[in-house]
């Protein structure tokens, strides 16, 4: 058993780095090492902007999105294109759609997905406040924006289900050779995708 | 440019979480986000713990350890070998000689090594000190824990030159095959240092 180093608030200190996703207890104690040595410049500001966000947070009441507002940023923005909902299944989704500048319409975050093995079950996602906003009679249509996984998939399925009822066109993001891929690495699957939805050149 | 996503708070959060080594901009989104999620069993401590260390930290001032106590923990515990004094380049080094539990004297960190490239002098370390403590009459043996590098090396020279008028043994730390090392993977310089300083089985 090793002597304790430092005192037991670094201990401690390193020891809460090391429970962020990427950080292992190693490159905790580089981080916590490099916080100190950069107090000014790094370690302050951090500790601030930590606080700050622990305050302001919210999640959006309207979509499920994370920000410092309710409704959001994206909810907030009368420019967006209120006929199309965008379904993702969590916030770093909704936020990786946005840095493509891909979408202009607005969001709902499922919270998860549909996975009977892990015991997540309809109850436990936002579903039906999906199925609300998807009535509105400004939404024409829903995008299913779900992982190209298993259980993103029955997800989607179960959700065009329940809107069957709803007046408006289901859609999902389309398959295919992601842009700069090679043929030769890619999985049968996505090569059988992409040349049945093969489009005019 | 795509739009912001969410309020400035968090974009800052995830810019300062970004600089943190181990972390680049897509990790650190997901830090961020995984924080928001673990508000209070992970967001909440991080923060306390942050302004804690803030508040507490401080660099030792016989050897440069930082610490919540000065003098530090391995400097105030009497129980260590006064004897022996260990040079290290920076606090990460001492950690990791005290993690393997290897040493029982006391440390000194120079805080660099020297590096005339990158203009790092004699003046820009904790040299002065460590020729002081060398001279204490308790002191009767230096070991030089330095990197195995060319920087590590020519600061291991220079220091030895220095303390030439102290009377204290200078040893350093044995180069040779590290524990579980293949020999097929060893570079010649360390097989030929490890062949030099063979010891009898």
């Amino acid at each position: 058993m090793p002597r304790a180093v430092a005192g037991p608030e670094i201990e401690r200190l390193i020891q809460l780095l090391a429970r962020l996703p990427g950080l292992g207890p190693r490159s905790a104690r580089r981080a916590a090492l490099h916080l100190v040595r950069r107090r000014a410049d790094l370690m302050e500001p951090l500790t601030g902007a930590l606080g700050d966000a622990l305050e302001k947070i919210v999640v959006c009441g309207a979509c499920g999105n994370i920000d410092t507002r309710d409704p959001c940023t994206v909810c907030a923005d009368n420019t967006r294109d209120g006929s199309m909902l965008i379904v993702v299944e969590n916030v770093a989704d909704l936020w990786a759609l946005e840095r493509a500048g891909a979408a202009s319409g607005r969001y709902h975050v499922l919270g998860g997905t549909l996975s009977p093995l892990d015991g997540v079950g309809p109850d436990d996602l936002n579903i039906e406040t999906l199925v609300q906003r998807a009535h509105e009679p400004a939404v024409t249509e829903v995008v299913l924006a779900l992982n190209a996984t298993v259980d993103g998939q029955t997800t989607a399925h179960y959700i065009t289900d329940l809107l069957r009822e709803a007046k408006v066109k289901i859609t999902r993001l389309a398959h295919g050779v992601p842009i700069g891929g090679e043929l030769d690495y890619l999985d049968e699957g996505t090569l059988s995708a992409a040349l049945r939805s093969r489009t005019p050149f």
